[in-house]
């Protein structure tokens, strides 16, 4: 089988996430890093590509040198990943995909939810492939959530919470150094900052394990640190289209919390815990019964939880596995094998409706607001 | 130092909350237990009352009986619980503070803000004590936090995150039985179920810990288990007087969560969090710093939090031990050192106010309503 | 049912188990400290024991003065219970038993194995009860733990795990404050300090926990601190008279283990976990299935954690509750009614068997010893 | 910077450790995977590699077949990796050595000391690279207990305590499972099956940490499952030459633990726990001092830590990541700047004399015996 050609546009030199694209895409043999357009300083970008192993003439100064050259050669990009900074995905995204380019593009997909729409219509049924990296829902035991969900082991699902709260913003001395400062900038970050950043993950995962879609939220969103246009904390309630009740906090001024993405779902007949900083792990109790430990690699575990796991039961997998997951998952659309989890520009989409929503709720002094993007009510 | 008269009416064989009220007040030796109407069914109140060493002439078919009996002995009761159905509470609470006794009143103090407030104001300035026992505020590092949070460890408090979650009314199979029914039925329970039974113990403790009072609130509560006519899951939002911002959790049907009683409290330098289930470790962050785990009885605590543990370091102390300090506390204040960490009907008032509020903004889609009780305006 | 009159001989002021005793002695009701000999300054003892309630004429300078003044008594204690330093427990139970008290002892209960065998002997089979303070075994879990052994869930005890390691002697610079240096010195401490205080706490929760005695065993003991002429840290491997293999490590040095007194049993079928600083929850896991975790207090435990535990599900019970379930069954057992789980004079004597076997096995680079009391080879 | 070029012997499909050497190698772009002789099964290995995406000449049915083949290429391979049963490593790693490869070897490196003294001599000073894969060693918060031990944190190093206890061979009706009982059989698995297996890891860490070499050891090993001719529990106490003393448990019948490799390391004024199961979090107490969690990926650690960290703190890193680290330092010391932190043959044949030494010792009844290979003493 040969390897599927990727291109990364962003994720440079010191950037947070690029290692885990760079990581996740190679891991499993799928793909070669055969082009990048790795920095908006395109001097920076095209060293850091030869560094990387690019050939000189495929490590571009900029995405539309890249974009320009790769479409018209014989043997083009199978994928680009857009790892650039939030307000660019749209217009990077959009003339790759409209030039036939498969995309994976970081969240959030654009910075509205208009522009989220004509991705969609964009693609339409036979479009290229573009997904969206919710790379929480590739780890092997989202995966396993998500297929107890779907066989009924929890019953009908009354309840979700999830959290997603960090303390790396906490700091007022620290409000106006570069690397926080532009998350809470409108300018930069768009109408949200911790909600578009954190929340939209916690809010994916619910749909994604529940398999429904939010139908409606209220919103109470705040600026702990006042000098912030933008805000840092936030609660949504809201209500899925198959009756589930969902509760999601998110806060970036949570001292001691490092990476608090925690899930609890509760059905009928059982709840689960699963925590993102413990991913190996999830905590199931049947209703009546005691709460019992389900080990990633155990045996007995969902088709697509084995799937995805790489080693023995209780050697830890961490996050750029859960990224490379969705990466096989792309290999497999790629090649023709539609994968039923992986997260698309339908998700991307959705996130920005209730991006809006929430904070239309909010300023209406918590009113409900319905979250769905205008084409799918 | 003579040991003060101590009462409990309800309580009976079989209660859940009595042990916690027996053990409570003995542990240290300050009350001596001399009369008891401990259930509702008379001859098994005084049956259970000899089993439990009383005189047989202070072991009561019925509290309106101890109350009369009692209130013309020569060596009065010094305190008296009342550990009755909430509903009760109130008819029986009122009549002994007005003969003057001391009382210690399982929460919620009442069922309307009304009844709570002539409670307050029967009690004035020089009334009776009148405590309500939100037991959780007796823990050594619960008032460790309250300490830190005065001193100023950790800067101005932003952000209170309470939860209260457990699974045991979960079953729908179960709803019907009796010890889960009555929880919510609005005739024995009132207008609310799980905010007034876990909420307020959570809204409390927020308020004890930060020394701020609630000001208003947005609630979103729901039936998950629809026969109910009361909520069993409830989000509340809310801010308190000197600006901080509080969200709260609580559900009955959340399974898998035992007693997930825990709080987190974010301030501009520091993080606290603390669980009801492992109420001996207190996890701290300074800003910037690194999580350190807090153990009751370690060297250089707080004077109250050194004052109210009994045994050594890591030998753990549990939930009697909390309500015990509740007792001591009590045993203080009735022999006239006034002891500030004590809830009082104060505390009780402003709960019931919040339950009020909390059901008010619900039925109208989340609104902003003040939760203060009138008199406190 | 009359209460019992409880004495106390040591366990004055600022002693670290005594509140332990007082408070676990009169929880339930069953005893009223009646009498005391509370410190070998005779006059604090005597303030203290009246500042605790007790009569003039049996708060006691000595405890010699009590012994002659409470045998002559009408109503004679019930229960004496010797909290003293290690050197005195034998001079002090012995005339007590002599006399026909009922004695509970801390632990060790002598300094020799010969002493130990005298008071087995003294007693014999129709003297008054001698108990000794293996507190842990009081604890509802762990009584689960033992009955889970006895009942079969787990097959045949293969091997049992356990340690007692905290750090609170581990700073050399403190190697000389009194409160840690008698420990180390063998005029007070006797042979052995580390494994003697806390090690033959977790080999008595051994054979408790499974039923069986030690039979043989081999000590690499060392003295991490070199000033000290006893150890401070001891790996013991054992051999149970049912085949069961043991693994014991005690430490005093082990800086950031507070408690860490900790078990693991596995047998055939199943292992368990249980750690003393979360006593509240007991860890099981059937062989080939999934790690669950038994809860204090749920549905369908043993009768022998039903019956010792006083609080609902997840409201925790802690040390000071433990200790009560020894005085508990104590008091049974006074009132005629034995209690299998009571650890004894027998048990006193196994643990000196074992300590000394310990020192000669160290002492002899390891070689295997018989640890078995000569009284019962 | 070219890719080195990489060939792996065994790891075939279905392997436990293939996958981990798979994704160790290639994630971080260093290696290209260019040969194989992936299974005893000739033509299964053939195809599996074919699979993998190996040249059809280069994927090879026999390490005979590729040895022949790649000493003659122009372009030789840089590195070997040796995945096969333990019995072959010595007879596959020794000629591809002599012929000048650098080779990563599965541990254990061969079945006796003098074997492995063979492998030591043969490189001498100027020979190929011989590594042994100790992966648990690159993990980044092991790195970093290496760096604070080294770095005086902690003082000199009083104790440490190891254990790997995991339950996967505890069913005795699953003793003759081929996949388990090869491991308990002296043909196959030399004369140790345990301590050989996951011992040897622990006590390789344990002088990682410390930077000391073990010099005698004593212990006791017993067959828990009684029809195996080797040991599956043992217990060993070891003496370092810097004077730290060891205490290390393995055990594959603890059921329940899953991968329990844990690591505890007191010093004069500080201890450190770290557990493989969460290896993301380091637990660090300094003397007198409360405890505090060191996560990976924080400000300020070493610059080991920093350097082997790929993505955000609390974003967790597996396994794989470990393995993936040694093949780094490999990299790094195949080009030409060697890494401190690389397992080689060194502490191969120390880990082989450590095992004949457990042996010994467990058979004279826990004799202390010398644990250092003869070429070393």
């Amino acid at each position: 089988m040969r390897k599927l050609n990727w291109g990364l546009v962003g994720g440079g030199e010191g950037s947070q996430i690029g290692p885990a694209h760079r990581l996740g895409a190679v891991i499993d043999g799928h793909y070669a890093m055969v082009a990048g357009a790795l920095d908006h300083r395109a001097e920076a970008g095209r060293a850091f590509g030869r560094k990387l192993g690019l050939a000189p003439d495929r490590s571009y100064g900029d995405w539309r040198e890249m974009l320009a050259s790769e479409r018209d050669r014989d043997e083009p990009l199978d994928l680009v990943t857009i790892a650039t900074p939030n307000a660019t995905h749209y217009e990077i995204a959009r003339p790759f995909l409209e030039a036939g380019f498969n995309v994976l593009c970081e969240k959030p997909m654009t910075m509205s939810v208009e522009e989220a729409e004509e991705i969609v219509k964009l693609i339409g049924d036979d479009g290229p492939i573009c997904a969206v990296n919710y790379g929480y829902s590739g780890y092997a035991l989202v995966r396993h959530m998500r297929a107890m969900v779907a066989r009924g082991d929890l019953g009908r699902i009354r309840l979700i919470v999830a959290e997603f709260a960090h303390g790396h913003h906490a700091d007022a001395a620290d409000a106006d150094n570069p690397r926080v400062r532009w998350r809470y900038d409108p300018a930069q970050a768009g109408i949200s900052a911790q909600f578009a950043d954190c929340g939209i993950h916690a809010m994916h995962m619910a749909c994604f394990v529940t398999g429904q879609e939010v139908d409606r939220l209220s919103a109470d969103t705040v600026s702990l640190i006042e000098c912030r246009a933008l805000e840092d904390d936030a609660m949504v309630n809201f209500r899925m289209e198959g009756g589930t009740v969902g509760r999601l906090w998110t806060s970036s001024v949570a001292i001691g919390r490092q990476h608090g993405f925690d899930l609890q779902v509760f059905g009928e007949t059982g709840g689960l815990r699963w925590a993102s900083e413990q991913p190996n792990q999830l905590i199931y109790t049947p209703v009546g019964g005691r709460t019992q430990v389900i080990e990633k690699g155990e045996g007995g575990l969902s088709e697509e939880a084995a799937r995805l796991s790489r080693v023995a039961i209780a050697h830890p997998e961490g996050f750029p596995m859960a990224v490379a997951n969705i990466y096989v998952d792309l290999a497999d659309a790629i090649r023709g094998a539609a994968r039923d989890g992986l997260p698309t520009s339908a998700d991307g989409v959705r996130s920005m409706a209730a991006v809006f929503a929430a904070v239309e709720s909010a300023k209406s002094g918590g009113a409900w607001v319905d979250a769905r993007p205008p084409m799918f009510r």
